[in-house]
C-alpha cells in the first residue's frame, strides 16, 4: 500500500500549480523454507521511494528506488532504480528497466523467497539474456502495447515486444538480442482470466550463433484458482538444458490489511523437494 | 518523534478497511569526545523506516529498518531490520531481533557515541554471546513477559528470558546458550523507579564447558536522578576478565522539541579517562 | 519540492509543543552525453531525508542525509550527511559540511551529470583542497556572513570565508589551508543579478610551500540569461595546470512542476567537445 506524503502546498489548502511529490512504501516476507533435509529461515524487507510529478504541459515524470534492507552483513541491496517521463508520445524509462521482450513473464510459486519454478521457463528471455538493459520505451494504443529496450551503452543489446489484450485475455510476442548478435531469443506469451481461474503461459526459443551453434527451448504454464481469500496456484516449466521438468504447487490466504499467509512446494530440475511458508506484508 | 505518513485512503476521509502504513523517523548526535590526550569529533545519524498494519482479524504486523547514514567512506551502515506479526498468541519477530536473555540491559553513559560502561556488565549476555539470533517469540500475560530467541539456522544457539513487573519495579531472569552448548550465561536483572530516582542492576554468570572450562561473572549498576529538564546518571560495572572496575558519570539536559545536551566521563577497565559531550536529536 | 510528513500530534489538531519532523525529497536526471565520438547514457537519482526541530528555547536543529540510488552494481552512494544546531550564536554543522572558503562557487554547465567547466575554476579551493572538512560554523550579521570550517580530527586543515551582499550583488573572500600548512588557497568571489542577467565570477591563488614551491592561479566566469521558461548560460574557466582555457554553453527550459529540459556543450582543457542533454526532475 503506497503512502502519499503531503506537499506543503497541499497543507495550505491544496492550492497552486502542479507539484512533485515523494511517497514511501515497503514490503516484507518472513518464514521458513526447506530443500531436501535442510531447513532455513527466510526474511526479506524492502523500502521503496517513489517520486511523481506533472509538468505544466501535462507530461508525467518520476523516479522509483527500492532498497533491500535485510542484508545481515551490515549492508544493503539496491533492488532497482528507474526514472521516467511519459506523455502522448509514450513512456521513456532509464535505469533498471523492464526488458521489452519480457512481455508477460510468469509468477513464481511460494510467495516468500520464491521457489524458482518461473526461472526455468524464463531461462533465456528478459533479464536472463546477456547484458542488463538501461532504457525502455513503451507506447500504448488502445488494446495494443509495444515496447523497445536496450543497453544504450553496449552495441547490439536490445529487445522488442508487443502485447495485445482482448477482454480478459492477452497474447504477446518478444524478441531479444545479446551483444554482437550471437544470441537471440524469441518468446510467445498468452493468458487470461475466466471467473475464478487465471492462466499464464509462455514459450521461448533461444538461438546461439557462435561456434557449435544450437537452439534451446523453454516453456512454462501457470494457473491459479481463487475462492474468497484463498488462492491456489500450480506451475509447470521445462527447458532443454535439463532432462526433468519442474513443478510447483502454492497456496496463499489473504489476511486483509496488506498481510498474506503464503507458501508452496516445488521440484526444480528433478532435484530435492523444496518448500517455503510464511507471511508476506505490504505497506 | 515518529511521523505517520498519511495513506491515500485516509486522505479520502479516513474511510475503508484497515490499511498498512509507512512512517519515517530519525535521530542524530553531534559532539566531541576524548580518550586520555586524544580528542575526536563524534557524529552519528540514523534514518528509520517503520511499516505497520493490521489484518482484518486483528493481527498486527510490521517491519522496521534503520540506516546509519553517517559513514564517511561513501557508504551506509545497516543498523538493523526486523519483521514481526503479533496477536493474542504473542509476538513473533525475525531479523536483528532482541536476544531473549537480555531482559533489561543497562543504559550507557554519555549519550553521544556512548562511553561503553554498560558493555562491561553485558560482556557475556544478549548480543555479546556468540552468534546473532534471528527469531524472537515474546508472550505477555499481565505483569509477566516471557521470551525465547534463537538463531534459526544454527543448532544450539538460543536464549530464554522472563520479566516480572510489580508497580514501578521489575525483576528478570535470562539464560543464553551458544553453539554446541559449550557456552552458557545466566543473567539476573532488577530495577525500579522511586520518584525522581531510577535504578537498574544486572548480574551475569558465564560458563565455558570446553577444555580448561571456567566461569566468569559480570555485574553493573546504573542510577539516574531527574530534576526538571536535567538528568544526572552514574554507572559502575565490572567483570572477571579485567582487574579494574569501570565507572561513569553523565548528565543530560532536555532542550525540548527532541533535542538534548548530553555528555559524560568514564574510566573503562582502569584505562585513560574517556569523555564525550554534545547534542542528541530525535525526529 | 520538499514534502513535510505530518507528525501525529499535528493530525490531532496541530496542537501541543514544538516537535521534530522528518521530510522526504528527491531528484533525478536522465539523458545522454558524449565525449568526442563516444556517446553514453546518463542517469542519477537521489533521495534525501531531512529532519528539522526547534527546542523550547528557540534553537533550531536538524539532519540531512542524501542517498545516491542509481549505482548499478547493487550498491548505493552516500551523497552527504550533515547535522546542525543553530540560534542567535550562529549555525554549527558537522558531517559533510561546506568548506568555509567556498564562499560562492560557480554553477556547472549541462544540468545532467555536469560537464565540469566549474571544476577548472575550483581546482584548488573548497572541497578540492586536501582533506574533507567535518565541522562548519557560520554567523550572519545583516548583509555579512562569516564562516569557519575544519577537519576537527586533522591538525592544520581549516578554512575561513566571508561574504558581503549589497542589493542584488555580492563579494566574497576565502582562505583555506591543508594539512601541515604546506598548501594555502586564497579565493575571491563576486557576482550579481541585473534583471534577466546574472553573473558569477571567482579567482583563486594556490601556494605550495614544500620542496619546489610554486603558485597556481585559477579563475572562472559564469553568466546566465533568463527569458520566460528558458535560461541560456555560458561559462569560461582556466587554471595554470593546463595551457587551454575551458568553455561551456548551456540551455535549460523549465517545464513546470519540477521538471526541466536541460543540456550543454563544453570544451575542457582543450580536449574533445563534450555534450549532454536530458531531463532533470525534483520531487
Amino acid at each position: 500500500m503506497k503512502k502519499i506524503l503531503l506537499a506543503t502546498t497541499m497543507l495550505a489548502g491544496f492550492a497552486g500549480a502542479a507539484s512533485a511529490e515523494m511517497a514511501l512504501s515497503g514490503s516484507a516476507v518472513m518464514g521458513v523454507g526447506g530443500n531436501g533435509n535442510d531447513t532455513y529461515s527466510l526474511m526479506e524487507t524492502y523500502v521503496t521511494f517513489t517520486g511523481t510529478g506533472t509538468t505544466d504541459g501535462g507530461l508525467e515524470f518520476g523516479l522509483s528506488s527500492t532498497i533491500g534492507t535485510y542484508e545481515t552483513n551490515d549492508d544493503f541491496y539496491n533492488d532497482g532504480t528507474t526514472v521516467y517521463i511519459s506523455g502522448a508520445f509514450g513512456k521513456l524509462s532509464m535505469g533498471s528497466v523492464g526488458e521489452a521482450d519480457d512481455v508477460a513473464g510468469l509468477p513464481d510459486i511460494g510467495g516468500i523467497g520464491g521457489l524458482g519454478v518461473d526461472n526455468i521457463a524464463e531461462v533465456d528471455n528478459g533479464d536472463s539474456l546477456g547484458w542488463a538493459h538501461n532504457v525502455n520505451y513503451t507506447y500504448t494504443a488502445g488494446a495494443f502495447t509495444a515496447s523497445a529496450s536496450a543497453n544504450i551503452d553496449t552495441d547490439g543489446v536490445y529487445a522488442v515486444g508487443g502485447k495485445y489484450t482482448f477482454g480478459d485475455y492477452y497474447v504477446g510476442l518478444g524478441f531479444g538480442a545479446d551483444d554482437n548478435d550471437y544470441e537471440h531469443t524469441t518468446s510467445l506469451y498468452a493468458g487470461g482470466t475466466m471467473g475464478a481461474v487465471s492462466v499464464k503461459a509462455m514459450y521461448s526459443s533461444y538461438n546461439y550463433y557462435g561456434m557449435g551453434d544450437y537452439t534451446s527451448n523453454a516453456y512454462g504454464l501457470y494457473g491459479a484458482y481463487t475462492t474468497g481469500a484463498l488462492t491456489i496456484s500450480a506451475e509447470v516449466a521445462a527447458n532443454d538444458y535439463t532432462s526433468d521438468a519442474s513443478f510447483g504447487l502454492g497456496a496463499a490466504y489473504d489476511l486483509g490489511g496488506g498481510a498474506t499467509v503464503t507458501g508452496g512446494i516445488a521440484s526444480i530440475n528433478g532435484g530435492d523437494l523444496k518448500w517455503e511458508a510464511g507471511v508476506s506484508m505490504s505497506f
